[in-house]
């Protein structure tokens, strides 16, 4: 099972961290590739003092495999430094393009 | 044609359900599988007292082969027991798993 | 590359082709096929007198490739009259049929 979760709204990223969970809770971990993608202001999300309780969880997720990706441009525009990122966030040049190739690839779209 | 539309928010239900008319009435009653995936806060939109209204159109297009889902977590996160819904509405242990296996069928997906 | 946006509220817009002119310098002028499909009240934002900045942007894309459609029902819901729309907007008779058929042929989705 592959899927991509979309966000580019940083108050739906609670919504998108329950799903992850539940969705692993219910294939059992390791069982699918998830990757969250974050684009327009949904890369807010990953501002460590802003969020750090969603850190905390996000964190948990990627020790448990959970992929997370941030558009560049969206960065740019949000004024937010790639070396502020915690590191188990990847950048994208694109966002779209990410989403884009990871649905030829076979991943679900998700947009919570 | 297959297609699964995903609501997980309640407000967007009156939205989902003129889009699943609209788009039986232009390909043919019968000439699609259709199936709206309802997690989150959507769930909301199951319990018949409040909204009579959306409740007998879900009715009309259940009738006409449309399938709802609702996810149990989100059901027991608001507190909403399975006995109470209607009885066209399948249950099913968590609404990713199901949006994802049904985009590994083949079917599109749509949030409205 | 193929893919389809979709748009169902107006002020989307401004998103969604931000979301395409970057998406274009990712991938380079003439790499993908982008289509944009907007129903429901998506459809007010082809309304040229209520949004001449949008309309010259869509304009340029539209030079560039990018095709754009809309449904009729929305269309006739929002009393928004097929003649008065720009000459590079595709009517379709019904936004999720299009969006279901892009799917089928290979585009991926994504909802701004």
């Amino acid at each position: 099972m592959k899927v991509l979760f979309h966000v580019n709204e940083s108050e739906r990223w609670p919504r998108v961290l329950l799903n992850t969970t539940n969705f692993i809770k219910d294939v059992g971990s390791g069982k699918a590739e998830i990757e969250i993608v974050a684009n327009g202001e949904g890369v807010s999300g990953y501002v460590e003092q802003a969020n750090p309780d969603l850190m905390t969880k996000m964190g948990e997720l990627a020790e448990d495999g959970v992929k997370f990706a941030a558009c560049r441009n969206a960065l740019n525009m949000h004024d937010i430094s790639e070396q502020s990122l915690p590191s188990f966030v990847k950048v994208v040049p694109a966002g779209i393009t990410e989403i884009v190739n990871k649905q030829a690839a076979g991943f679900a779209y998700i947009k919570p």
